[in-house]
C-alpha cells in the first residue's frame, strides 16, 4: 500500500464518523432518505421496462379511469397541468398512452392506455408487487398500515 | 353559463371521483406523494433563499464537518460522487461553500463554509423549523417519532 492510499484512507470519514447535525430530528429528512432508497429501487426494477414511479401512477390511473381528461389526471397525481402534458408527450411517444378527442370538451383530450400500454400495465404489476415487497419485508402488516396512514396525513394536509 | 363550460364541468372528474387503482395500497404510491407535498412545502418555505432539501443537507453536514472531503460527503448523503460534484459546484459559484486543498489527499477537497454560507446556515434554521411544523402539525410526538422510526428503517435496508 503507498502513501497516497494510505493518507486517502485516512481523511475519507466513513458515515458513522460523520455528524448529520440538527438533520436526523426532522421528519423531512428521514421522508427524502426513504424516498430515494424507494425511487432508486424502483428504477432498478423498471430497468428492463424504463417506467419512472410517477410514469406508472399516470399508467394506473388511466387504466382504472379510461377516457379521463388531462386535466383531471392532474388534479388527481397532483400536478400542473403543463407538466402532465409533458409526461403524456412522453407515454404516447411510447405508444403506450392515446390521446382521443374528449367527447365533451374540445379544448381537452381524453385519454386511454394504447393495447401496448394495457400489457405493459399487467406486466409491471408483478414488478411492482416485488418492488414494494423488498420495501416492506422489514415491517409487520400493522407496521406497514400505520406507516401508509401517517404518510397519507402528511399528503392530505392542508399546507 | 355556456354550452362549452357546462360539458366541461361534466367530463372534469373530481378527485373523488376517480379511481386510483391498485395506488393506495403501495407504500411507494403514500411515500411518494408525502415526499411531493414535503418539497413542495419546502421550496416555498426556501423562496427567498432558493435552496433545496438536498442543498440543505449538504450544507448542514458541511456545517458539522468542516474539512470532510467529496467522496466522504457523497457517501454520507448517499449519492454518487460525480452528482455530488455538480452540487458543489452549485454552491461554490454562489459563494456558500469553499474547496479547499485537503490536507491529505491531493486528489479531493476539503470543503468548509465561507462565512457567508454558515450565515445562511444560520439563518435557515427558522424557516426549517416552520417548515416542519406544518408538516407534522398533524402528529403527536410520538406519532412523529413512529413516523421516523419507520422511515429510516426503509432509509437503512439492505435493498
Amino acid at each position: 500500500m503507498n502513501d497516497k492510499s494510505t493518507a486517502r484512507q485516512h481523511s475519507d470519514k466513513n458515515a458513522a464518523d460523520i455528524d448529520f447535525g440538527v438533520l436526523p430530528d426532522l421528519l423531512g429528512y428521514h421522508l427524502r432518505r426513504a424516498q430515494i432508497v424507494m425511487f432508486n429501487d424502483f428504477v432498478k426494477a423498471m430497468a428492463d421496462v424504463q417506467i419512472t414511479p410517477g410514469q406508472f401512477g399516470v399508467i394506473a390511473i388511466i387504466n382504472s379511469n379510461p377516457g379521463l381528461t388531462q386535466s383531471a389526471l392532474a388534479r388527481a397525481v397532483g400536478i400542473e397541468r403543463s407538466t402532465m402534458v409533458a409526461v403524456i408527450d412522453a407515454l404516447e411517444n411510447r405508444g403506450l398512452v392515446e390521446r382521443r378527442p374528449s367527447p365533451n370538451d374540445r379544448r381537452s383530450y381524453a385519454l386511454v392506455l394504447s393495447d401496448k400500454g394495457a400489457k405493459l400495465h399487467q406486466d409491471l404489476g408483478p414488478l411492482i408487487d416485488q418492488h414494494e415487497q423488498r420495501l416492506s419485508d422489514d415491517f409487520s402488516e400493522e407496521e406497514k398500515n400505520q406507516l401508509i396512514d401517517l404518510l397519507s396525513r402528511i399528503a392530505n394536509g392542508s399546507r
